[in-house]
């Protein structure tokens, strides 16, 4: 009997993860077929994954490029979509098994929900949507038996360690942060960091985004709450250690005094195979472990004095309510600001710690009510940039 | 309802783990019980815990002993047993859940093995009857649904790390070894190090058999040769890291890349406690670990001239047959000679080496081979001893 193959829907092709899921795709040929890609705005590049991978539809951002690529393919059948309703019409789309949520910010959350609702297993890569809406991603997923397999390096680990064990056994979880660029400089010198400086990452590569927030270690503030929400822990069971080589991607306590951690080379690939192969594990081509060339496995408490983000994500973990939509909107207008240019690495984090202080925190039962506090932080934050814009 | 107390038989009661044992015992009263203790010569100790533990029956070594504790123990109703057959009759005393097997050396088979046979769950810590006799004793466990749950701090780690997962996705095991005393010492000093010297254990407190095999590193071949049989894996799957914070104690790597770790402090009341609550976990009343306090984690790979006898291990591992039998029983043979001063420490590995090259690798059928090769080994071993009387 022929095998099934695992139908997927990559959100974000063109991107860090998209591209590292694509190279999975290329090693399993016989496994895994592409169905769907979604893309934002670079269309050269989503052209020739569209040529490789001959999926049936498409979605792309903006409408205008939506109208170039269905001319460039008129002859192939392949199917066009723009715009957010474009993407939520693309994870529909039949016999889809899994969908790679791989878009960043808020932006992903739509889909992500979307697949669930349909009862299509998620990979989920876009922390920020289960940050914002992880009681309603649980609800329906647990509804529509839907799986969120994580992607991220730190929740697959923790993923790893459970292993369907019952939570009551767990006493605490660690994940590990490298610490980024600026684990060691002088504090006196980080407020005025360069972009270049903070995009300099010593250990992933990873889109932009993301590596601002591993420079601010708002990156584990944010993932803090993902695995509160993806795991149902308590935010004092969750906790960050530094461990510089990048090595060790989370450990679980046992209340028992055993710790189960996960390993392996800094390699996006791995996690994303692990998402993509679940419940079975497949042959990686190499990159494997050797513990004695790695040598040294170094772990350090977090300063909080040089990294204030993180502390600030910890309050919003603790108090909860609306905080994480906050915390997350402003430093995603925050980034935003500092990679344009706008601001200074410093000022990333009064950005978020205005927003939170201005908000009112309150109870969230809607989804609606999730993006109207999204929408109303990154005015408030737009807002409150207008009066800090950079001198140069 | 009330539940259930898991009813066990401690074998080795006066040992270091039997110890152990009876401290986790102390620290959940409510769910477990002994009702069998068996020890071999520390009849004052065996009293006090008699008197502590309340069993219902207790095995000694010397039928002189036996009489003098059922003199002692007149009035009480406690049945006392003696010898080899009086380990056997312990182990089948009716409504035994679990027998911790913890006696040293190949003395340890029988019972294993007789408590298997009735159906019996082992929490196993002689890592001897494995060596000698793993497929008999895995057949037995398979056909009467007997689960054999590892005490070694490895091979527990091994066991939470598969945690039920295919053996086909797994790569490589690696069980780690701190190096023992004498990891560092120059290397021609080896040859001459002293009693004191080679049972001075830098991190684990054990009794004195285990730690000089410690010393020689043996003690990890003997645990590479378990790990085979124990999980099903083929020798070249399995190798050793020195970790001298001995935190780490087993890696499993898994064909896609990723690997999972067991750690913990170093207790053995932490591996003890799980093999008696599997499948559960308890509550530790302390000792958890702390990785920024650990600060640092360090992987070696073995020098094999350091530690000729694990190398030995090694070939008897890859070879297979009789060859892991004569290995043991050489190797006690040698280690009691050296632990009655007779040879020097360097001598352990002649003996060693002398009985396998001497030795005709056949197939094993039935455990009565497993017990001639064994006696004739040791023949062997004391009679090559008689002409290397250490010069005093």
């Amino acid at each position: 009997m022929k095998k099934k193959m695992k139908k997927i829907a990559v959100l974000g092709s063109t991107g860090s993860i998209g591209q590292n899921t694509l190279e999975v795709v290329r090693r399993f040929p016989d496994k895994l077929r592409v169905e769907v890609l979604a893309a934002g705005q670079n269309l050269s590049l989503l052209k020739q994954q569209v040529e490789e991978f001959q999926p049936k539809a498409v979605a792309v951002k903006a409408e205008e490029d939506a109208r170039k690529l269905r001319q460039a393919v008129k002859k192939t059948g392949l199917k066009v979509y723009a715009g957010e309703k474009g993407l939520e019409e693309v994870v529909c789309f039949p016999e889809i098994d899994l969908v790679v949520s791989a878009i960043t910010g808020v932006a992903g959350l739509k889909p992500t929900l979307k697949a669930l609702e349909q009862g299509i297993d998620v990979a989920l890569a876009n922390k920020e949507s289960m940050v914002v809406a992880g009681p309603f991603l649980k609800k329906v997923a647990a509804k529509k038996r839907a799986r969120i397999i994580p992607v991220d390096s730190e929740h697959s680990g923790i993923f790893q360690c459970l292993n369907g064990r019952p939570l009551k056994s767990v006493r605490k979880v660690y994940l590990t942060a490298s610490g980024g660029p600026f684990l060691r400089v002088p504090m006196e010198e980080l407020a005025q960091k360069s972009q270049a400086e903070a995009l300099a990452h010593p250990r992933w590569k990873m889109g932009k985004k993301v590596s601002i927030d591993s420079a601010t270690l708002m990156n584990k503030g944010l993932e803090l709450i993902e695995a509160r929400f993806l795991f149902d822990l308590r935010p004092e069971q969750l906790d960050v250690l530094i461990h510089p080589q990048s090595i060790v991607h989370a450990v679980v306590e046992f209340r028992d005094g055993s710790c189960l951690a996960q390993l392996s080379q800094t390699d996006m690939k791995i996690p994303i195979q692990y998402a993509l192969s679940y419940p079975e594990r497949w042959e990686a081509p190499g990159n494997f472990l050797d513990l004695s060339e790695v040598k040294n496995l170094e772990f350090l408490r977090v300063e909080e004095a040089r990294f204030p983000l993180l502390a600030l994500a910890r309050r919003a973990l603790e108090i909860g309510l609306s905080l994480p939509v906050v915390l997350n909107a402003a430093n995603e207008v925050a980034v935003e600001a500092f990679l344009e240019d706008n601001i200074y690495f410093g000022q990333i984090y009064e950005v978020v710690e205005y927003c939170l202080l201005r908000h009112s925190p309150r109870e969230i039962n809607t989804l609606d009510e999730v993006l109207d506090i999204d929408r109303e932080t990154r005015k408030i934050a737009r807002e409150f940039l207008k009066g800090k814009v950079k001198s140069r």
